[in-house]
């Protein structure tokens, strides 16, 4: 398997990888015998086992090593509960209409794609090579973009269009629109004339019960089922912070036009953590732990510049030095990083991108994408956000519930406020029904405020202020009205927690890894392989009898069996094809290990067992190699020369 | 724990039951600080945990064992799909209206409700202790149906009454209706008038893409996207039959009016298979190996005969007698009882129903429910029904995709057929534009219909038949068309396999085993108990420190280490609260072992471990616990007193 350097990223061969995971039945497009429907894909038995194993090695990764409280929420959701998060208002992409052919186009994308192929026609007509993207993709693309044409643009535009693409998560639809027109962006097939952008919200919409009256969606996210539920996973913990929930499911997303096979889709797998930190210590205890952990990261500074280049530190330093904003985001970062490389990405496609200011959302502090290099691309992965306080108290105000923790402070705590004082005697009679309106007015006020306030009264020995619904100006003399600071003990501090939030897109891990992890054999007959980690694999033994001779068949069942108590799951093929082209297709299912049952086995019970990437053999009774079998798969899993020490190596015929 | 007698089912005490599950989160109403949504819920850390344990041992049990196919398909569904399924059309419940209060009611549950409302008052009127509907329910459903009134019915309307109750599941909307005119239902809270019923479907729709008009619905069943993929599953198990494919992820159905907590929900988590199977040979190769299982079988004759009676006899005995159709569902239904008995289902409160004749869908060729008692009743909690040719003849049909078997057969098989042959010189003059829709019309003949022809061509020396789409009547002659029985060697046979589908509702079977496993400790305070097994309990150790004296948290800390490495879901209790009080809050967690780090554990390594069932304890070293609780969870785990043998018993202070 070839190494990969951080400035030579691997091509991929992906007509012959998808002719593999379509052959192989890794996944495949839904409804596919009705003529699918773009963004839906079901997963086949081995797409099906590898999805299952990555999702056991992130549960004990992470809910199982850090003690998180594990949650199943509904995906069904009512409108009120995603209108308060915002998702009503804000969860939309911009789309454009053209009005002469019905289509529908997401605007960042069609700009993106124009600019790109802009940029190639530049190439060609430089008679510069174009960066390979290969076969299939290449050929859609083309449908849409029609020809493209070899034309040599400005050093300038050049320069323009680059900065423009690595800047283009972070453009607001209005500012999409601003490129289109100055860069005469049109329908790229008819080059007809194309609307303004327009917001598309990205949620599907239900109703809920006979009555069709509860308007509800399909969750786009499971955090806020999460979030929701506060109160009682606090009191699940005993009331100790910080802590962390944690869900597995299914989240939806009605994509404008889904593209790029299992990146972009309607229907998907989530893992998300929300970790609830205190805003005043966002430390973590076992951030040493990782603190050594190198990383790939591509600051948001380096991106506002127009550029793409990682710096690779450590996670201790990132911290330090401010680059990552607190030690339970740089946490996170580290132990997303360590899950990725357990279940086998390649560390040189890895980087963790910060968002842009304008990317982010208005009330989070900083947010990192884990995004994986494809054939695609880079491809946002894993999102980590520290989404402050935001989602906890917009629930709260808008359902009078309280989500707080209750802190009982070692030592109470000396508050100094401003406070205001009536004397009602007077403050009643003289602003009789307006009295309600004006209390309310100066109970709201900020601390600051009230300092401006009694300043003013200190000073003219009178305040004058305007408060809605009260027809004229209030004006309240010294004699009504006391403004002072005053000293109070808190032995309670009550505060709503922060949340850092790692959120996992398990179907685009899935595919970034198979990416990473296939490979063609150059001797003999140009044979695909997928390698994965023995951990993830959807199977972990081949078990081959020579032939389907009857003789071998007691054998291959007592070794299935023997495996099977052993928790290791193995397939059986006693199909009539040759050895070598059963381990063949075995390869492009990514088992890692084959146990080959011949005629000597019957005899002294001993059997061959197989290395896939290396195509090694040795010999050993059934006990010797399910024991050497064990050792090579699992979490702690040993290499082969460990796995197989004291085994006799063995020569088959080439394969 | 009290055994329970197939006569006498024990009752629950429900109140104290549902204050457990709400306490330590097992689960709750989804939605709940919004004010809750009816028919959602989520699952607290206890009730996730025990959900991903059932599935595992549901993966272990069916898909490893069997080596079963498992696919994951979406669930948002496009309208054609479900439309040649028959869900569109078929898939709903009645419901009524009450048009002056705008109250929707499922008329079968009303129904079901008036008259046990009325055979309750009765009782009352005869002196009679009324059944036994514990705290909660009662109370609820008196809401709804008002006061029970002390009502004495006539011994043959009571006799009645109990008939219909018996087959309530078996009529249809108009019969519902019949019902509701004859014994005067009405709306129970006012006592007015109700609509009659009206059909309502159960999916819930959505509109897939931006454009609007891509109508889809959320799937209301696993089993759709299992069969639409069947073709790549042949393929992927190298086109031998039978077998089966594996499906678990959430369904949903929009219910009328969700009731009984967990049992009736909108969204819902199943487990599905689908046994692919010779229409000629439905018998199962390993069907010895259950034969002797005895299951308590309530069959639909005894049903329309009114009655509900179980036998107890063994499945070998219920296929041989045809009480059960079919080796193949025979077999399902011993595994399916062998499963539920191992997550820990009581015998005595588990029967295998067969649906009613008229409940059954029209294609199914038998159908049998596995049902758990509970408090709310019998629940329906698998259902394994033999489906027949029916889905993948349906969607072959609307999309030309042939879902087919080829079969080569090992010797040719000789087929007698009649053919018709034409003599086209003559009947293409004779019939003109006419030709090709006659041709069309003899080639769609079935055998029966062929032979009827050749007899009247053999008789009459011509045939005579009407032709949609042609004006008169064709006559053709005998110079012109033969019609003969040939004979011809098929080497291949073709043929569209039959489905067996055993289908888990994880969520029913989830809270019925909460209520067979949850008793009351009779001693010290009447503390609440959920004994589950070993394998499905949501954490299988406490680790208890004496105190919270920091000497206890290096010994803590490595157990929880030591327990991790060895794949033992642990947890520690480190709060200042009493032990006693600390291991009730655990009984109530269903975890069936506690370790307590004490002053000796510092000093020479021993600790305790407590037995959650019999309170009973042992000493031994930090090792010997360890692996003593290795030996009694997981899937092969021996009891208590096998798993502790060796070690010294202790006697702790009274809890």
């Amino acid at each position: 398997k070839p190494a990969t350097t951080a400035m030579s990223l691997p091509t991929i061969d992906r007509d012959t990888l998808d002719g593999v995971l379509k052959r192989r039945f890794f996944f495949a497009p839904a409804f596919d015998i009705y003529g699918g429907v773009s963004g839906l894909y079901d997963y086949g038995p081995p797409g099906c086992a590898l999805q299952a194993n990555i999702i056991d090695v992130w549960r004990k990764h992470f809910v199982l090593e850090e003690d998180m409280l594990e949650v199943d929420c509904t995906m069904l959701t009512p409108y009120e509960v995603l209108k308060t998060s915002g998702h009503v208002d804000k969860f939309a992409d911009w789309m454009c209409r053209d009005p002469a052919t019905g289509e529908i186009f997401r605007v960042d994308h069609l700009v993106e794609e124009v600019l790109e192929s802009r940029l190639k026609g530049d190439k060609e007509a430089r008679g510069e090579a174009a960066d390979s993207v290969s076969g299939t993709e290449e050929k859609k693309r083309k449908k849409k973009v029609k020809e493209i044409k070899a034309v040599k643009l400005d050093d300038a535009v050049v320069t323009e269009y680059e900065e423009v693409l690595a800047k283009i998560d972070g453009y607001s639809g209005p500012e999409l629109g601003e490129l289109m027109k100055k860069y005469n962006i049109v329908n790229p097939a008819t080059g007809g004339p194309l609307s303004e952008p327009l917001e598309f919200n990205l949620m599907f919409e239900t109703a809920i019960g006979p009555s069709g009256q509860l308007k509800g969606y399909l969750r786009p996210e499971t955090a806020q089922g999460q979030f929701l539920n506060f109160n009682k996973l606090l009191e699940s913990n005993n009331t100790k912070m910080p802590f962390a929930s944690a869900s597995i499911g299914k989240s939806f997303r009605n994509e404008i036009s889904p593209r790029s096979g299992l990146l972009r889709v309607r229907e998907f797998l989530m893992a998300e953590i929300e970790h609830f930190v205190d805003p005043l210590n966002k430390s973590h205890p076992r951030f040493p732990e990782v603190a050594d952990t190198g990383l790939r990261l591509l600051s948001n500074t380096t991106q506002h510049e127009g550029r793409t280049e990682v710096v690779e530190i450590t996670i201790g330093e990132a911290v330090q030095t401010g680059l990552v904003d607190n030690e339970t985001l740089g946490y996170f970062l580290a132990r997303i990083y360590k899950f990725l490389i357990k279940i086998g990405v390649d560390h040189n496609r890895l980087r963790f991108r910060q968002h842009m200011r304008n990317e982010m959302a208005h009330y989070a502090a900083d947010c990192w994408d884990a995004e994986l290099h494809t054939s695609y691309g880079w491809v946002e992965c894993v999102g980590c956000a520290d989404r402050s306080a935001y989602d906890l108290s917009v629930h709260s105000n808008r359902t009078n519930e309280k989500l707080v923790v209750r802190q009982t402070l070692a030592e109470p705590l000396t508050v100094e406020s401003f406070e205001v004082e009536l004397d009602k005697k007077k403050f009643g009679p003289k602003f009789k029904k307006d009295g309600k309106k004006i209390e309310q007015f100066l109970n709201s006020r900020t601390q600051c405020e009230l300092e401006d306030l009694a300043k003013e009264l200190s000073e003219k020995l009178k305040i004058t202020f305007n408060v809605e619904g009260v027809d004229s100006s209030v004006e309240i003399e010294k004699d009504i009205i006391s403004i002072e600071k005053k000293t109070r003990q808190e032995h309670i501090r009550e505060y709503t927690p922060n949340v850092i939030e790692p959120s996992f897109g398990i179907g685009r891990i899935l595919y970034s890894l198979i990416e990473h992890n296939f490979w063609i054999r150059p001797e003999s007959d140009q044979r695909a392989v997928l390698s994965f980690p023995a951990v993830i694999a959807p199977t972990k033994v081949l078990l081959v009898p020579l032939s389907n001779n009857e003789a071998f068949e007691p054998m291959v069942n007592e070794l299935s069996r023997l495996l099977r108590r052993a928790g290791i799951p193995a397939k059986i093929d006693d199909s009539s094809a040759t050895i070598g082209r059963r381990y063949a297709r075995n390869d492009e299912l990514g088992t890692p290990f084959g146990v080959t049952v011949d005629f000597q086995s019957v005899q002294d019970r001993t059997v061959t067992l197989r290395e896939r990437d290396s195509t090694k053999q040795v010999r050993g009774t059934v006990e010797e190699i399910i024991a050497s079998v064990q050792r090579m798969v699992g979490p702690d899993a040993v290499s082969w020369e460990e796995g197989t020490e004291g085994l006799a190596s063995f020569d088959a015929a080439a394969e």
